[in-house]
């Protein structure tokens, strides 16, 4: 058994609304579907990136287990080195803080940034894991 | 901004040795660094599986943001159609329960059992989201 890909990542927060315009504007993804008040789904590359409310998710309906999680998760995105001042830029241009940049001892640089519900979000480039 | 591919997903787990080995033993996966009772980092293909103690990384310590969830997340881990039958009898075989199996309106097959922390996991073909 060798899993060597993740098909689906997903973060909780409290407004889906709120959410989705965020993450269509700022990561410059589009929902591939919605339900209201439980989820919103986006295509990223490969894989999917899964938005619900975890009051709904921790409901048991049909066959779907439960799960749902409080508090502030993580996830990052990769970005290549030269995107780093774009980045950056698109973020300050949208009136999203940064919290702290990191270049870190690989080389790898770090954006992070916070999501409407408070997830720390991440650009980093590959060299971080390098 | 088209950000397209996640680098960096994470789970929180209440306690890191069992799941390292859970992790290990179920998906295969080496551990790519871990740090006594924060983390355990594993490579997945083109990302990273980040599990960490929600307790340690709401502290904040230097410069990396706090962040830290409560309560089961959700991740699901790409397979071929022909790999389904392999990973119910590796689930079966290592005494992990398969809590449900869903065929979706696409085709694509979801077995979803947990981690020993809860987290809801799951394989999933790829023609789940086609």
């Amino acid at each position: 058994m060798n899993i060597n890909r993740i098909l689906e990542t997903c973060l909780y927060v409290n407004d889906l609304h709120v959410a989705e315009q965020f993450y269509k504007k700022i990561l410059g993804v589009e929902p591939f579907s919605r339900v209201e008040h439980r989820h919103v789904f986006f295509r990223c590359g490969p894989s999917m990136l899964l938005l619900f409310n975890p009051l709904e998710t921790a409901k048991a309906v049909g066959d779907v287990p439960t799960h749902g999680a409080h508090g502030p998760g993580h996830i990052a995105f990769a970005i290549s080195p030269d995107q780093v001042a774009d980045c950056r830029e698109h973020l300050r241009k949208n009136g999203v803080l940064i919290e702290t940049e990191i270049t870190w001892p690989s080389g790898g640089q770090s954006i992070y940034f916070r999501d409407p519900a408070g997830n720390s979000l991440e650009f980093a480039t590959t060299q971080v894991w390098e």
